[in-house]
């Protein structure tokens, strides 16, 4: 049995859910299959609708839906309401994007002898999609999040690895969103490690999504490695997401908006901060910083393992020098907020072991003396999901820019970076170990990790998809000789 | 030393070249890694004028170009003529593809608080891309074929692997090409199969593609597995190429066509058709076959290799009746078209074995009583390049199409898979063992495999590029706030 634990008390909650063993995990992947039949031949505006009333459905439980994963997440009623919402946004934005039918990449080059017609759109990857919830996003990035509203709305059928940390609430979740669906086996459950590996391993999966660790990463890519069918793998795994402070900046700013996008949700981003780099005269902001982050105060983390994940970091990033930490906090598995600081040459000497992700409320304040010695240590780090600039003067940060751009997925201007908007162009993702591809797992182009095209060469009108025949029955912007259009 | 041989006669010809050792494949490397870094900043219209360069250097020199590869691979003069054509034509139409501007996807979202503003385009991968050439087609999918324009024209850097095949054709090529780049560094050449494997694990290398069999690619897989940093590996495998004949087909046409489909080239096209379905009772279909391919004159292989592995292909495929041979050819290393035959049942009985890919000019008939037993043979096929279906009458064909679609990357109808047009909408991709990805390796959509997004969130007008700028000055296609347009 799995069952979810309460991290303020470290006592588990709720009944437990039983590990799915391998003939379950055969019966859930097999009939999410056979309904994704069904599903990938179902018109985009049906698709939409269905998307819309799973939202509906978990919108009009949002108060038993946060209640129970705060029980098992600790994570707070405002912070777990609005994950609710996001997830139910993300799923009616999902409904917008396949009714304006651009996801398809539509594309009509009519013959021009001896040149034949063709014609090409993407089609729903026709089988089962592999999704791994995350720890630290019970909704959004767990049963109905990203991956699986991406790849529904793609017309593909979803089996979900729930996370060990919130069972109760995955459990939940996947009842309504299949009681809404028309064919509800189109979004499977699975629980435990080994039911993860039986998933990825059969033969009617397609691809997998997954957020989790560097570790868990590599162990999943190994076993589609061993697969006799290679599959796509859309990992994302770690990211130490560097903030740049360039002299011209607001001290008093920078330090609030920094300790706030540190702790919130106890550091459990995937986009938290974990390193700041700071001009090395300024005292005032660094002083501006040890205040800010000590009026913070720690909180439980999602597991008992992920708490221990972050001691250990707190280890290697005890060889530098404290700079200031967080207010304690009651609670089985709350830890503390710690920012730690040194300058420029000694974070370089003890790169990379230095630059890797402390996952949690931890940071390192590096001090630099000049901007132009920022470039060779940037060039250094492994790539992130994000990458931020706090200047007042955007001439100052143009000698960053090209390697900020080569380090990171989304590059952003005096903001922070937790907190990812659901729109057409957000990208998150980033180079290795952010992610494993160059998709993205948030915002509109999302979709197109589930999705193959094909072409279609002088294929008569009545047997073509709606989406290529001539007079454009779906109205969608298509590509047409060359000139996109609708 | 590495030689080109003549097929003709199994001797070696011209003077040879060195393979290159790991410190060689290191220097060039390095130098492509350099020019990228300013080739990346140039503009597209600049990239698109080198490219049209490049093309013009080529067909200059074609009349040198064809006897060259002529001599190291027997294709000759109109086959060479055109390929050239073809791959010059292919590198013009890059030019065309980045100066139109739609191959960044450039999305933009104004603010919309507190929703922050949300930019997003594809950059050029930030490295080198390996492109492995492949034997079959010295030109086209070689040195300046179309995994290099594609990457150029992305705005990346190439090292190529040449392929044995035709080591003097590949550096006559390159030579050509980097004297007409603004950057001769762009275009790195390397030779010997340790340089590959040498190339595949450089830290500056980005991504990888391949052209050629099964083995070759798994075994480049592995070499990437091994780096510490992995990249996408964009592999065109293996593929059979089934074609369906209904019962409605013009059975002389389909005769004619498919024995020219099956020798051009010696049946050394990736496209090649493998595998034909036909009604059992069509003795006149069958009779036509069997004259079109007593018709046909085999030819030499590229290579002694290959010629073997078309044996070897044949003792398989000689568990089954021959329907018909070809005549023999004069030459060292020619092979004799072959086209064997058997009932559905007794084919899908020796699968997966019998479905297999026998590079070269031989083919399987498979008779079928009923088309509605085909759906169930097809599904057990592997992933091909190419789907076809000949028929008069589209109704016909309706059960067929889903499975063939799931089965290929592109669906012919009375037409043949080899020859693919460089076009907006062509797909020259497929499910594993076809391609390792859902990317193409031939027509626009193809520069995608050498990009990768970023978002820029608030970033401030002065910092962005220009595909990103409000008043759009590169007038490029973009999706504005949700719609599409210029």
């Amino acid at each position: 049995m799995i069952y979810g634990y309460d991290p303020r008390t470290g006592e588990p909650v709720g009944a437990g859910v039983p590990e799915t063993d391998s003939a379950g995990v055969d019966l859930v992947v097999s009939a999410a299959h056979a309904a994704g039949r069904a599903w990938r031949a179902t018109p985009a505006e049906d698709r939409a609708r269905a998307l819309e009333a799973a939202a509906d459905a978990l919108d009009a439980h949002v108060d038993e839906l946060w209640q129970l994963a705060d029980q098992e997440t600790a994570l707070g009623e405002t912070r777990l309401r609005g994950e609710v919402a996001r997830t139910t946004g993300q799923l009616r934005f999902f409904a917008q994007v396949i009714r304006d039918g651009g996801y398809v990449d539509a594309i009509i080059d009519h013959a021009d002898p001896p040149r034949p017609d063709v014609r090409r759109m993407k089609h729903p990857l026709p089988g089962v999609v592999a999704v791994f919830a995350a720890s630290n996003f019970p909704f959004a990035f767990s049963v109905a999040g990203g991956d699986t509203a991406s790849a529904l709305a793609a017309g593909c059928a979803v089996v979900v690895k729930a996370h060990p940390g919130h069972p109760g609430t995955s459990e939940r979740v996947a009842k309504l969103v299949r009681e809404a669906l028309p064919y509800p086996d189109l979004l499977g459950l699975v629980h435990g490690m080994q039911a993860g590996a039986d998933l990825v391993k059969h033969p009617s999966v397609v691809a997998a999504g997954f957020t989790g660790s560097v570790a868990g990463g590599k162990a999943i890519q190994r076993l589609i490695d061993e697969r006799e069918t290679p599959i796509p793998f859309y990992g994302e795994l770690g990211s130490v997401n560097p903030v740049v402070v360039l002299p011209s900046a607001d001290a008093q700013q920078v330090a609030t908006g920094f300790a706030a996008s540190l702790t919130m949700g106890v550091g459990q981003f995937c986009t938290n901060p974990g390193l700041l780099f700071v001009p090395g005269g300024d005292d005032e902001l660094r002083k501006a910083l040890a205040e800010a982050v000590a009026n913070t105060t720690g909180g439980p983390m999602l597991a008992e393992r992920i708490r221990e994940g972050y001691l250990g970091g707190l280890e290697r990033l005890g060889q530098l020098e404290l700079l200031a930490e967080g207010k304690a906090a009651e609670g089985a598995w709350s830890v503390t907020p710690k920012v730690f600081t040194t300058d420029l040459a000694t974070f370089a000497a003890k790169l990379p072991a230095i630059g890797e992700e402390c996952f949690g409320p931890a940071s390192i304040v590096v001090t630099y003396r000049d901007v132009g010695d920022l470039p060779e240590v940037l060039e250094r780090l492994e790539g992130s999901l994000t990458a931020t600039v706090h200047a007042a003067d955007p001439a100052e940060a143009e000698p960053l820019v090209d390697v900020l751009r080569r380090k990171a997925g989304r590059l952003i201007w005096n903001g922070w970076p937790t907190g990812v908007a659901v729109t057409w162009a957000m990208h998150h993702g980033g180079p290795w170990p952010a992610t494993t591809s160059t998709t993205t797992s948030v915002g509109a182009t999302a979709i197109d990790r589930w999705l193959e095209p094909t072409a279609y060469q002088d294929w008569p009108e009545a047997l073509l998809p709606d989406e290529l025949k001539d007079d454009n029955p779906l109205g969608i912007p298509r590509r047409v000789d060359g000139v996109l259009g609708r």
